[in-house]
């Protein structure tokens, strides 16, 4: 699935909703303006830091795909979106204690724990304010606020099982449904909603959101153990270090007959760089690589078949793009 | 103003609303139940663990002093101001890495910094939640956001100024009122607004709220300086300690004899428990506590006076009683 050579950047994916994704930085910018001039200055750095900005994306095309579609109405949800993902990898950065995240310097790196916390927090709350008073039904405050609560709700799954090899497909599914796939579900799902879809369009568009969220993080964690260090910007193993046991060790504790090796390094909380090595090695020669691949693509054949019958041809086509760039990521 | 011996809990003072007291600390355990069971572990505990319940207390007070006041309808805006409150705090006490928090273990101490900035994520998610598809109007999301954002906003000032000697009394007061009464004013207008009152008693309260904020920070900042370790919880100077310059140290900095010294100490990084003592001694010393004391009464008399004639005896004497008991508050 997954080629090497094809890296696409979303904005080419996306570029039905160029006008859109164009109109987001500025929405984000004027969001994180502050009278404190600290809040400014962190917001303006975040901004600028770039990201691929998918969830807003996922969201606008839905969005764009209605029959009843504004733009101006549309806006405040998408930069709500982004604040909020925004803020979850500021907290992320501080958990992990990360000095850097696409290039730049993390909040926590330039500005210490304290400051990144309280932004974090702050960028939140502008997200719920964003789209208070703006004619949105009582759903989007609703969605958005399980969304929060799913995102967190799956990391703290995730941490409160770290370095524990007993972990099964259907619980690892799980936590990155929790984490993952139930946000880019909701994005669709409240895009649908803004553009004035069907009850039944928003549902097949919230699937479609769920299933890619799926391959998604699926991806992203192959990606974890068969990426080069330079091209996904941190070392092969990362998830293994930080006792996050993913999909493709699962099976390799499974299937490997190197799993009694493997099980011992990744259930130890002290392993070596070494064994960190070690365990990608034996993973990579597994069947866990192309099992976690498989999975992976059958989630991105339920996400195609879940696009309503109804869509135009352009929005068929974005969607569909969309899914293919899941699928040949390699960054 | 301080009358030692005359320590009240707020369950006191806040007799007229003891009903609604009572389902809220009912409604916080529903709130933070979740399938995820630690989760629901670490929310128990963190409702267990108590707190005055100043916040929603006066909401609570506020709403039902209006004239259209339902309890069903008032309460998830109550349980979801506390959420707010005590998310603030889980995040504080990460900050601080403070072990303890009213005699029990701080979330951070218990479950490390992951899961305490996870799970304060999650309890702010919660929060809007709880009062979204609950028919309130779209100025109570508008307005605890704006709650939060401002709670962030002056952390965040204060954090960027810590260890300063210039700071004067205005920038003081600005920093705690958007820390502390701002949400103090909101918990109060949202009551009003919740309860039906007119657009001008919404106001009233609002500023009744803000100055009774105003005084709690102040009577706050006075007792780290004047306070008895076992009576407050924690040594005296804690603030001075973290580089927190208040009221009274700003006072003892324009006024006191050793004023020098004590610039020396406050804008020192690496300050020691001596120099910590010898900081509270000189303000101690000074007229700072003094000057101090008598800003927040100037508080309470004004929040006083911006109660609205219009309340019912019952109502007046809840709101006065409030004012009391921060103007008495020793712990």
């Amino acid at each position: 699935m997954q080629v090497m050579g094809n890296k696409r950047e979303t904005n080419d994916i996306f570029h039905w909703i160029a006008p859109e994704l164009a109109l987001l930085e500025n929405a984000l910018c004027e969001a994180l303006a502050s009278p404190v001039p600290l809040i400014a200055e962190i917001g303006m750095h975040l901004v600028k830091s770039g990201g691929k900005r998918l969830r807003p994306s996922l969201y606008l095309l839905a969005a764009k795909s209605g029959e009843s579609f504004e733009q101006e109405k549309a806006m405040p949800l998408a930069a709500a979106i982004e604040l909020i993902h925004m803020a979850s990898l500021v907290h992320d950065d501080v958990i992990d204690c990360a000095q850097t995240r696409r290039g730049a310097a993390t909040a926590n790196a330039k500005w210490g724990n304290q400051i990144a916390v309280l932004t974090g927090d702050h960028m939140f709350a502008r997200a719920f304010s964003l789209v208070s008073n703006k004619g949105y039904s009582e759903a989007v405050g609703e969605g958005l606020s399980s969304l929060v609560q799913g995102l967190c709700a799956g990391e703290i799954l995730q941490d409160s099982t770290l370095y524990e090899a007993g972990l099964d497909t259907a619980e690892y599914e799980r936590r990155i449904a929790m984490k993952t796939a139930d946000f880019l579900a909701t994005c669709c799902e409240l895009g649908a909603m803004v553009g004035g879809a069907s009850p039944e369009t928003c549902e097949k568009l919230k699937a479609y959101g769920k299933a890619i969220g799926m391959a998604f993080q699926i991806t992203d964690d192959l990606l974890d153990v068969t990426g080069e260090e330079k091209r996904i910007g941190k070392p092969a193993g990362n998830d293994i270090r930080q006792g996050v046991v993913t999909l493709p060790v699962i099976r390799a504790l499974d299937t490997s007959p190197d799993r009694e090796e493997l099980r011992e390094i990744v259930t130890n909380r002290a392993m070596t760089d070494e064994g960190v090595h070690r365990a990608v090695e034996i993973v990579r020669a597994s069947d866990g690589v192309e099992a976690a691949r498989k999975r992976a693509g059958e989630y991105l054949e339920e996400a195609r078949s879940a696009l309503p019958e109804t869509l135009s041809e352009e929005a068929r086509t974005a969607f569909l793009e969309a899914a293919a760039y899941i699928g040949n990521r390699d960054f």
